[in-house]
């Protein structure tokens, strides 16, 4: 019979996330004290930084349990963490987890949902080290911090880059937000609902193994996770530069996959590459000697990356060139949380 | 005109956030990177071990808008996380904040919800370095992770008690539980609606002082604060030690303001400070010659501690002792978010 949490109560429940925990999870390096007492306790290595990140995800707006499952859905909550971290070129190592849950969940969910948390901390040696949990009358949420280490001064930051730089992003951004489309519009179109590209959006990637090797290289002058779209986090990049960027409309990664799927929703490819989006793809600036480098780089780790624009200067915002341009007006977007 | 959050949108919120962040905040030490990038960075002290918490209120669950203000929200959901480092003889320092806010909320209560946590922060030294912002349907949650330091070595855990240690409590226990009990009939009785014992449950305070007081001095063997009920956690030491505790019935902590609210309530004070209450005083155990020299650290700190027991052998579980003993049988229990 499946057990409910209501049944087990808190303190059962929480012996039962021990137990994954400990058995299916890694001891991270420099962890003194991990769940069970008031707090969990590390000890940072000398001579590296310590990188801190949160973000959370709520029903009914990041994620609908009807269109996931809960081993997807931990994974997803958790490389969304790891890619910030990814995206400073640190090492996830500790994460600490705060569920909003209902009473009539399922043990057997929730033990899934470890799971995917667990499948993406372990090829780091990551750990769970702590975390709360509370109940909710309505509608689950996921709050993760997760903690990671990079050699000191070493972080890239959104503020480094400079008039000149090359503009590279890794992979076919635009693809999650496409296969959101799909899946919100549930056309119950089987060729659609069984597109990979719906992959995209419910198990993303993070390019976390590629933000620490440039980072460990020094070849970026900065650097961001797609979490907002491609313009809206190039536009961080700008705004924290204090620069402006000319993008090669002509020159944008869009895929075969990306293109059928378009064709089919009767939408611009490109609008999925510069909207909305969750990639969780990285928008790498670098002075352009460095280019071949972290191309290299990624070719090592079989992540493509395209040159995109360059960085300009500030007065000049962010502007599109190519024969293309005229055909293309993109309206500057990004996903807002509180906007009517 | 009131400003909604929903007019301001997630960007513009965050700008407002910053702004008060910035103005009327402090700047933590070993901050190297706070709001505004993928990740907050620190750079830790050596010889340093760093302290994590996370806890998070609900509405509906842990409080109600209609009984409580923005600021001692804010106030009350640092203080239970201050508290938590305290317990270990931890220093905050640096604080995430996670927010699942409505649309329809006004920014000058988000603006009071974070002077709240500035004002608990604030006395530290302590920064908010960062954080996450999501809509929710359906009721807000404020998740906080709290990040501390202590020497390395010096934290005081749960599993440090052994039998023949002395068992103090701070404060007077009990008093949150009886506050939110008022609070929760709404009797409309004005001079239990206004009684100071509801201020324990709305504004509580913290011991983190005396915590770090306490762990520098290395006079404590185990520490935790009430969260779960006096009962409900004193067992967490127990479990974690692997002892038992006896309580000397007769002298357990129960000032004048609680035994007049439990009167009028119709309940036996002693059920207040055993049972579920969210006092945030500490429970500290220690080896019988270092009792003077803890009491004399509270004296300090103008906190009143009370001798209430011992820590015995595991086998007998956690007993009363005294002559009211027989008349008074505690149940054991705490709050379980799950239970039906």
């Amino acid at each position: 019979m499946d057990v409910r949490i209501g049944d087990l109560g808190e303190f059962g429940l929480i012996s039962k996330i021990n137990e994954i925990v400990k058995k299916e999870g890694k001891i991270a390096d420099g962890l003194s004290l991990g769940i069970g007492d008031d707090t969990a306790s590390i000890l940072p290595r000398h001579g590296y930084e310590i990188l801190v990140t949160c973000d959370s995800m709520v029903e009914g707006r990041h994620f609908l349990l009807e269109k996931t499952n809960f081993f997807d859905l931990g994974r997803r909550a958790m490389a969304i963490n790891i890619s910030d971290i990814g995206a400073m070129g640190g090492r996830p190592l500790y994460s600490l987890i705060s569920l909003g849950l209902k009473k009539e969940m399922l043990l057997k969910d929730i033990e899934d949902l470890y799971r995917g948390f667990l499948a993406e901390l372990n090829p780091f040696g990551a750990s769970i080290i702590g975390g709360n949990l509370t109940g909710t009358g309505n509608g689950i949420f996921i709050d993760i911090t997760l903690i990671g280490e990079i050699e000191s001064g070493k972080a890239i930051k959104r503020s480094g880059a400079k008039p000149g730089d090359v503009i590279l992003v890794t992979g076919y951004p635009g693809q999650a937000s496409a296969g959101l489309k799909v899946l919100l519009k549930s056309t119950g179109d089987p060729f659609l609902m069984n597109h990979p590209i719906v992959d995209f959006y419910l198990r993303p990637k993070h390019r976390a193994e590629l933000g620490m090797a440039v980072a460990k290289a020094g070849l970026a002058t900065a650097m961001i996770d797609i979490s907002d779209g491609f313009l809206g986090d190039l536009g961080h990049i700008c705004e924290e530069s204090g620069v402006g960027a000319e993008l090669f409309i002509d020159k944008i990664p869009i895929n075969e996959q990306l293109k059928e799927v378009a064709q089919i929703l009767g939408t611009d490819p490109r609008e999925f590459f510069f909207g909305e989006s969750d990639d969780y793809e990285l928008i790498i600036t670098c002075n352009p000697k460095d280019v071949k480098k972290i191309s290299d780089i990624a070719l090592d780790l079989k992540v493509t990356v395209t040159e995109v624009g360059r960085i300009t200067e500030s007065k000049k915002g962010i502007v599109f060139s190519g024969e293309d341009r005229s055909a293309f007006t993109a309206k500057r977007g990004s996903w807002d949380h509180f906007k009517d």
